[in-house]
């Protein structure tokens, strides 16, 4: 019995967005690991257990569902949007790498989801519609430079730039600097649209679009 | 009577990963144009009708369903993955700019899906759980030389990079000229995934796995 885990990707935020693929992958598995607000989304059954933890404990939460996992139980790690895309697919990835041997034999699954700024450009127009990239402004796992490299690469070869973890308490400045990256090589009309809890039922933050 | 357009993302191909977002615009629509194979995946009701196209037909079909929808219909123009990443809420959004201005009362929507990258990085790891970009090879709209001048940006600053449009009849060689630019930048052992069909009923086509 080694058991499996299925990295969810619970979409934008909106039920109606969730795959049916993700919802019967939610059915199926035992236990729920993930950031609260995206586990306080499932409607669980009384024989599912949910384990919450903080933001930014990506690989401690992988390492305990992993452990689970190998125990040959049936576990889920969710996120919102794609679990692929600068969420838990890489950190569970990573967790196997450096982990025991016995995780190489758990049965692992990716379920792709809607990812933000899928969600964002459907609601805005066709922003997305030339070649694109995403950057995440998190430097808890890159250094800041490199950040600024990308976006002045991505700006200087006229790419639409979607960034990712823009701002949070414990990282007030990036998105001011980012854009003083931005300001440098785009002109003063390049529209920037701000997407917040874009298919969530609390909208009404929506969108702001405005000019750099 | 304007008449509504919805612009629907039905996901990489599996019927499992199609929202039900897109399943209800689907059901509540009454003419559907697209190229025919994405119009092949939906099984329609006696009272809705197809309009196939052919590929690269993308502006001359967004003209017709937009002129449908003028006339009070509800219209539904479908994508396969997502419909804003190198597919028809673009094309949409062009035709409506350079329309009759009544088409602008026209009530749009774009319903997002799973794009290709998402479900290709599903199936093989987490390719781009870090900064990544989108680019299609597609010289219709674009200059060669742009896309050359974005792969080399983008293998130069590190992104991960994924190709769009990486070959066809009318393009048979922009494929390995791309491979020859980025060699000039990345090593020999970058790993290149090549998806297919990734999520489609016929897979065993599948993705190979080999070094650039």
């Amino acid at each position: 019995m080694s058991g499996r885990l299925t990295v969810i990707g619970l979409g934008p935020g909106n039920a109606d967005q969730v795959t049916p693929e993700a919802s019967r992958a939610v059915a199926e598995a035992s236990f729920f690991y993930g950031y609260k607000p995206y586990l306080d989304r499932l409607e669980l059954r009384e024989d599912q257990t949910r384990v919450a933890s903080d933001n930014r404990e990506e690989l401690a939460r992988s390492n305990e569902a992993l452990a689970k996992a190998a125990e040959g139980h049936n576990v889920a790690v969710v996120s919102g949007g794609d679990p692929g895309v600068f969420a838990m697919a890489a950190a569970v990835c990573e967790a196997i790498e450096a982990g025991p041997q016995e995780w190489r034999a758990i049965d692992l699954a990716v379920v792709p989801g809607v990812t933000a700024m899928l969600a964002v450009a459907a609601r805005i127009g066709a922003p997305l519609g030339h070649d694109f990239c995403a950057i995440s402004l998190s430097d808890n796992l890159k250094p800041w430079d490199l950040i600024e490299l990308r976006l002045l690469a991505a700006a200087g070869a006229g790419f639409v730039i979607a960034l990712y973890n823009p701002i949070s308490k414990a990282r007030p400045w990036q998105l001011g600097r980012a854009f003083e990256c931005l300001r440098a090589i785009l002109p003063g009309t390049t529209p920037v649209i701000f997407g917040r809890a874009a298919e969530d039922h609390r909208r009404g933050a929506g969108q702001d679009r405005s000019q750099a």
